[in-house]
């Protein structure tokens, strides 16, 4: 069981900035304050100048979507998807997955993420990138009721819970992936229901994302997808919800009695002009949000800090409210809350006794770190991914002084590219 | 006269990316594309995989308002001016500016800005500061009609434009900066346009920023801030006009038909909660825009591949659509066309020959950069600021590697953290 002490560094724990050691014990967090001299550390980490952070919590992603980041951008989402996206993917082999999952983690460790909820498929291959690098992610399998996949989907994703969920050393949960209500048939859902009843697992769906996909949704159903999905008792399993941008108060009012918690994606929501979530009013109502990149074909990369400083900038200009989402709640929304969304809240997401050893620490030197007014602001507002200094996930030490030293970032480089040029015919 | 030979690298020129050198005799870029082998280089740069842009031109600042960066955040524009800024503002002295404007220096030129449109005062200081480190820029005594100092800010106007104007080698253009239509009334506008006609200046001016400017002005005055300005005769100089978020058709056929340019600076406008400008109405217009960071108080950084982001972003979502605002024009309102509002079209902005060598060079190796399907989608929506590897401006080289040659970081930072702390009373 490896020991590692943080010390003098400044440290956010309790909502503050408090200067502290932080003791780690195998996968634990043992002590953040004074930690006793005699303290047997295996190794010392100078944390002078540094800032220590929960790592961040990224509520929702599709990791190997990095091999289509810049293939396609600034066009409408149907002709995206179907004259870009899914020719491409159709290519995807479970090799081409691992390799873009491993750049995907390789890109999100450097930024200071230490886990991630992804769904996609190949998902064996994603959970073996998740194992080897040494990463902490919620991994779904994506199903879609009207493609011709929509049973196997069901039984790879039966077969994946079964041999993936609380694997590698418990940092690997399952949910179940039905991929939207729009794909989704209510046949479908209630074959997911009765899957996930079975299994005891969790669900993970994208909800709301555009203005087309409600109006559809009334039209065919009479309601909402917040309320068709009410309606169908998919929301009696603990459900993450991507996105959630056009809701109406009744959505919004079911989605706090259910508990269910939302993953919002300000630079997806933005770069695919899908429209603004009505945050504010879903924290003011207590629904659980955290934030998420989306995958890198529609952000067009997986940088945490972005997410928090655009949560905050886009939620204040649509609502002409520059009070709206402060720095600290951008902040806790990226830790503890995205843990919480993540159905990890107490586990992971702060930096405290008894919690995971998930911590990324910023080097507090580039330029705009300066003047030390606010830590908080700082990081929210100025902050930089290639500020992360080291990462540690599940107490080990993934990035060590901005070296990933569990991913041969040049080989993942090389493969990530052939095959992402070879799945758009280049 | 130094020869710098750019080699080997992926070049941005002519609204295309190519493989081509670029060889720099003394301020000026003399060739791209083949260089003759025997090409007498002082020193050549081994630009492999790096990308080689035109430096970016940042419109609009207030670059000492980096001692406040952090200070004060997610408060009511009022509220932050009257209780926070201005109260701490009064405390500034000259070498408070000078430091807070090398610490800005540092930080743009990191992040590869070459040029940048400063209002401020103790303008002498910034001139100082921009003269020593090498950049580039346009500076502007901020005057204001209804403070004490109104005449005061009108002579040293005058005074400042014939010490600094052209100086610097050249690198140093000076506007005059009536701060805005609700600090400046119609009488003291008169004098502003009195001067510059004396003088042949140009103006830097705030415009329709928030929607309460533009009411309060059609109350008082019973036109729009831009309608006045254009009936005062403003718009009969060369006019650089900041944010503009607020405009009626008829603004946008004043500005058009006055040849206006428009810094548009949407972290400010974001985090300020001010509003959307509308920059898609104002390209289709053709009247120039430029991106700007504004002050490090209301962005808060000095980091314009986040403003190209921020255009393309917020733009997007604001008109539900996809297209508006795509990466190519994001990369040439940061560079060309930013130039052009600055009044430097066709003298710097652009890689190409005859050009000023204001030049920052990206490295393209962290795992943001992959895969390569589009170098300037890659630079708009998934590069960050660290990249910057080598900044040249006016043929000298300021960042070499990362490190930066003409400023003394660790001095700029430590008396700008001090100096913004008393400003604070900290």
């Amino acid at each position: 069981m490896a020991r590692i002490l943080l010390k003098d560094g400044e440290v956010y724990t309790g909502g503050q900035v408090v200067r502290a050691d932080v003791a780690i014990a195998g996968t634990t967090i043992e002590t953040v304050g004074a930690v006793a001299a005699d303290w047997p550390a295996d190794r010392v980490i100078d944390c002078t100048d540094k800032l220590v952070m929960p790592g961040f919590v990224n509520t929702h992603t599709h990791a190997a979507m990095t091999l289509f980041r810049s293939y396609a951008d600034d066009m409408a989402l149907m002709d995206w998807l179907q004259t870009k996206i899914w020719p491409a993917e159709a290519g995807l082999t479970g090799d081409d997955v691992y390799w873009g999952t491993m750049l995907a983690i390789a890109e999100m460790v450097r930024g200071g993420t230490t886990m991630f909820a992804d769904m996609y498929f190949f998902m064996d291959e994603v959970a073996k990138a998740v194992d080897v690098s040494g990463m902490r992610a919620v991994l779904s399998r994506g199903m879609a009721g009207v493609a011709p996949t929509a049973q196997q989907a069901l039984t790879e994703s039966e077969a994946f819970y079964r041999n993936w969920h609380g694997k590698a050393g418990g940092r690997i949960t399952v949910m179940l992936g039905p991929h939207a209500p729009y794909t989704c048939p209510p046949d479908y859902i209630k074959k997911v229901i009765a899957l996930a009843g079975k299994l005891g697992a969790e669900i993970h769906i994208h909800l709301a994302e555009t203005a087309g996909e409600v109006e559809t949704c009334r039209k065919e159903h009479g309601l909402s997808p917040i309320a068709l999905m009410a309606d169908l008792g998919l929301f009696d399993f603990g459900v993450l919800a991507a996105h959630c941008v056009h809701l109406s108060a009744e959505d919004i009012a079911i989605l706090k009695a259910k508990k269910v918690r939302v993953a919002h994606n300000p630079g997806s929501n933005m770069k695919l002009a899908s429209g603004v979530a009505p945050v504010p009013a879903l924290l003011a109502a207590g629904v659980p949000v955290g934030l998420g990149t989306d995958g890198a074909a529609s952000n067009n990369n997986l940088d945490m800090l972005e997410e928090m400083r655009l949560a905050a900038f886009l939620n204040k200009v649509a609502g002409f409210d520059p009070l709206a989402v402060p720095a600290a709640k951008a902040v806790a929304m990226a830790t503890a809350e995205g843990a919480a969304v993540l159905g990890m809240g107490g586990v992971t997401g702060e930096v405290a006794p008894g919690r995971k050893a998930d911590i990324a620490i910023f080097d507090m030197t580039a330029p705009h770190w300066y003047p030390r007014h606010d830590r908080l602001s700082l990081l929210t507002y100025a902050a930089a991914a290639a500020d992360v200094h080291t990462v540690i996930v599940d107490g080990r030490v993934l990035l060590d002084g901005r070296r990933l030293l569990t991913i041969d970032e040049e080989q993942v480089k090389y493969e990530a590219n052939r095959r992402g040029l070879r799945l758009v015919g280049k």
